[in-house]
């Protein structure tokens, strides 16, 4: 079946740009190569096999999932080098865990004591000890341990360990900050060496910095995500144009109450109320400077003050949304456009893994 | 097989308490009732054909949808009298719109001559005429005819339609603002009556105002959607109170990084951005005054200024979200409880229908 024309695609969707989608994967390969750095690509962008593979084709050196049941799936469509930053608690979870782990090679991470003490239970006994790196906050506020004398210490938890093996450092780094994780990893590396402990790996993350990647010299590999679709929120980063932008949501405008007000088909539903502390939730790629300016649910508000005779009823726009990674977890399935034909439609296999 | 308790369930995860959303249907169809108001409930709160089946039961004459998507599956479920307050546009959409409304009775908004026409060229030559309602801005600034001079003037092109009968009146209002909706409705009713048409139905919406909605008299139905579950922006409007909430998220402590800071499990993937002008994006049931501060997609951060020595790693909290009908759309399934008995998992048979 000839999946059709863009034309022919029902509002709202998701189409993702596979030339431009492939050009990102092979621009961000090509830097890490030049710089010797390996990827370990975020799946939790595009949370399709599709693309894990084309980016493990590319040059990846395995994946980053965010959740078990990514991970479930990726396991599932054959990807088989998985990391898993994340304190993974609970009976339930472990249980999973463990059988993940024991068909895929598979690393996970710790924060604290609590956490290594339910990964060693549950893999006592296994045949493979679990890698286990540790994860440090050096400078975001989310999780990690705070210092490198903490992370020493919490290297020296896992080492000792049953059924685990410590694997080295990760961070989900500051955006705009390479010296202050580079700073923490080399401290801790150097705490760990007198440990006689070694961090085999050093994991560093995140598109917005994707670019300066190479400045922190510690680590041994990146996780970027959203660098393979981009978004308003990476192009204000510099980090690509809004011609690199793989994702848009394609919809329909429904109304136009007043000169000034456009309403599309697609509302929180579709684009999320991410707004990465952008203005707005999105724009209108056909007509430049107009955003959508409020969501509901199923409504997306277009402030067409800067345009006002820019739309009418029954028009099809595309919105570049300010967060990709959010919205392909909201729709079953994403439409591959080349140009304006559409060469697959895809179920999102990894969306709604919550757990 | 035995469901389990609330300790048995995976986080994160949706947790329904039945017996509060049960009261909550039968408090509200108490005061229609006291009123002589019908109730017409919006299913995009739950989406799950087992409340709405409860909620005609309790008493209501029909149930509203969204999208064309909710609509047919509820007509799955068995449900026959659907209002779909939308402008439905394009052609994919209205050849959807003719099957469903040829198996219930379907009634729809349009607040514009194009959208009229699109309705009238699918529904020419069908059995019965599609009840079509001219959607009316009362004072919300999304969809709808500005005045009552326009909304006269597309029923008379409604009248005329082909394939087309005028039902009357539709408004989703601004909240607190009874009396400007009410204004509206009486001038067009007037206005209409002077051109020979009746507005045989008159359907005002929303939870916020519920309590206050007898105030619009012209209404002829109310559509209280989130009413059933109640959430914390619903509560910052009286309309119930914390204890009268339904939905709350299961989350686990996965990270205690600072002596302020915990980390959850649910983070925008599960509770979604939508602040709805509160501060943080949800409260943490078991520790009064805590809130979900901050949100990535995978961790929700929990603010434990006022209770440092708060929360544990392992420790499982529930999640008063700000908005619960986003929610429900996230998860593939929900757990029906009762105190700490879980009655039921339900799938979220409508979630993500966005078209």
């Amino acid at each position: 079946m000839h999946p059709g024309t863009l034309d022919e695609i029902d509002t709202p969707a998701v189409v993702i740009d596979v030339d431009r989608a492939m050009a990102n994967i092979d621009r961000a390969q090509a830097y890490a190569d030049a710089h010797g750095l390996p990827l370990r690509p975020h799946i939790k962008t595009h949370k399709l096999p599709f693309f894990a593979h084309a980016q493990m084709e590319r040059g990846a050196i395995g994946i980053t999932v965010q959740k078990i049941g990514e991970g479930e799936v990726m396991a599932d469509a054959g990807l088989t080098d998985l990391f898993l930053p994340y304190n993974i608690v609970g009976t339930d979870k472990l249980k999973r865990l463990r059988a993940l782990a024991e068909r895929t090679t598979l690393s996970v991470t710790a924060d604290s004591a609590a956490t290594v003490k339910g990964l060693s239970a549950a893999f006592a006994g296994a045949d493979r000890p679990l890698a286990v790196l540790v994860e440090c906050d050096t400078g975001m506020g989310r999780c990690g341990v705070q210092t490198p004398a903490e992370a020493r210490a919490l290297a020296e938890i896992i080492d000792r360990a049953e059924g685990l093996a410590f694997a080295g450092l990760m961070a989900y780094p500051a955006v705009g900050k390479p010296a202050e994780t580079q700073a923490f990893f080399a401290e801790t590396i150097a705490d760990l060496a007198a440990a006689g402990l070694q961090a085999r790996v050093v994991s560093n993350g995140g598109t917005p910095d994707l670019w300066r990647a190479h400045e922190v010299t510690a680590a041994t590999e990146h996780r970027p995500g959203t660098y393979i679709y981009l978004d308003r929120y990476q192009v204000t980063k510099g980090v690509g144009t809004a011609d690199d932008c793989a994702l848009t949501v394609l919809a329909t405008v429904v109304s136009r109450p007043t000169a000034t007000r456009a309403i599309v088909d697609a509302g929180s539903k579709a684009l999320t109320a991410d707004t990465l502390g952008l203005p707005g939730f999105g724009a209108v790629v056909e007509v430049p400077g107009v955003l959508v300016s409020a969501l509901s649910e199923e409504h997306g508000f277009v402030d067409l003050a800067a345009a006002p005779n820019g739309l009418s009823v029954g028009d099809r726009v595309r919105i570049l949304p300010n967060h990709a990674c959010v919205v392909s977890n909201l729709f079953d399935v994403v439409h591959l456009v080349s140009g304006d034909r559409v060469v697959d439609v895809l179920p999102v296999a990894a969306r709604g893994r919550v757990g």
